[in-house]
């Protein structure tokens, strides 16, 4: 399935897109789209036998603004530097474990929202990456386990980055990953049974209309499975968290001089394979 | 006024701690003590006034737990290294500006609370730190603004950390600090006017009886307001977001071999003045 919320932001409905491409409301049938909803199986049972059915009523999104496809999200883990490509176009090793750092749930906007340049930012850079969005509760996941079983889907994240705030500025990445705007997530979550195989998806992000990332998560270092379980050894994952699983190579920061860091004016559009597609104009915050 | 949250978990209600040291039930009152009651001048002169007239019920909190003093946490922003004889300890530099990390709000727990040392952990860490809790929005707060004008008010903050995690598995600080119960929060926060000077106040903390830490707020490197308008200028501080401004000298890590790390069985207790007082009994997760 892939799910959606369509309305103003804090307004948002929950939405079904179903297999004819038509939007279908789900107010009726569920509170919204969030980690209760997403730990709930009934519920997205519920969901599934009314979208075959065809009862659901037909919501028109025409002029709509689509918000985040998950509401209420607890936290947004970030692995860093998990794409070998992207590794070296900054000049950093291979890491030998999933580097972690955080952005705060507040960050989390809209997939077409504005995206803010922070005020006093020369390096606003773009990073296309796969969002895992968890389903069930994830705590020391082990060996002989499946990980992908905790997750509740997919969706494409934007995990804009300060280069010089996260890097130059002293301390974690934190700094460079926390600005207001900086997470535009969806438009769908594209629920696990739709992406058999999470490893095999083509990732591509342009500026102003011109092609700057196209990769694969084929190419990731360690993959969605490995990144769950990892994670749940340090933190305890909860329905409703978003993993960002790192981004491939054409990052501004790893281009020749002048870098092409983002202005106000810019426009970012951003596609994952399955998962839809995002569109970004920056302006200054 | 010193708020604070009784209960079991997740079904804690809201109460005040009277000047007569009684405790007196908030919940005819208001909803709950989070970021929504903290913004509305109106609600908090509610309870001032009934307060002072004493027509508060009174609560019997005899056996009952105490939660976090403040519910639905947007984020933890955490600085690091912000004592000059903390920073010595761990033999780090003096930080240029204060360094950020993050913690997750899934972390916060009740200041009586178990702490988990993790599964795997040889390295589980205490810090008392002052907490400032967010009461305005804060964004690019400016240099002739009042930071603490956006200040609700302070708690006494427990900031776990597992050091391996933290810095020996690479990437950020942010793999040690996340994990379950890593941060006891409370019991109270104690409004602003109760805290007429947050740089004048000494941070305690004991293992099994034995003092460890034994500061003062006044040996801070960035002081609380300045904290809350650099932090503000690299993202946006919502009502009931928590900073943690960092720990004084006399952490595990700072100890000469063998570094008396926690372990299950013990207890750690920590006071700030006129904050109140923690107890954590540590367990295995």
């Amino acid at each position: 399935m892939k799910l959606l919320r369509v309305g103003t932001a804090g307004n948002e409905r929950p939405a079904l897109l179903a297999a004819d491409g038509t939007l279908r409301d789900l107010s009726g049938l569920v509170a919204d789209i969030d980690g209760d909803l997403l730990a709930d199986e009934f519920a997205l049972d519920r969901i599934r036998a009314a979208a075959d059915t065809g009862v659901l009523p037909a919501l028109d999104a025409a002029g709509q603004r689509v918000g985040p496809p998950v509401a209420r999200i607890g936290k947004v883990v970030c692995i860093g530097l998990n794409y070998h490509d992207h590794a070296a176009e900054t000049g950093a090793a291979i890491p030998a474990e999933p580097v972690v750092f955080f952005k705060a749930a507040d960050t989390v906007v809209g997939p077409n929202d504005t995206v803010l340049v922070p005020r006093r930012s020369v390096k606003t850079d773009w990073e296309v990456e796969l969002a895992i969005v968890i389903g069930r509760t994830a705590r020391y996941v082990a060996d002989d386990e499946d990980p992908l079983a905790y997750v509740a889907g997919y969706a494409v994240s934007h995990d804009v980055s300060e280069r010089e705030f996260q890097i130059e500025r002293g301390g974690t990445w934190d700094k460079g990953k926390n600005c207001e705007t900086f997470n535009p997530l969806g438009p769908w979550l594209v629920t696990r049974d739709e992406v058999p195989d999470p490893q095999a998806l083509s990732l591509r992000l342009w500026v102003n209309g011109e092609l700057k990332q196209n990769g694969s998560t084929a190419a990731q270092i360690f993959p969605v499975a490995e990144v769950v379980r990892y994670v749940s050894q340090f933190m305890t994952l909860y329905p409703g968290d978003i993993i960002n699983t790192g981004t491939p190579a054409g990052v501004a920061m790893g281009q020749p001089e002048p870098k092409p860091y983002l202005r106000a004016g810019d426009v970012v559009e951003l596609e994952i394979e399955g998962l839809g597609r995002q569109r970004q104009e920056l302006k200054d915050a």
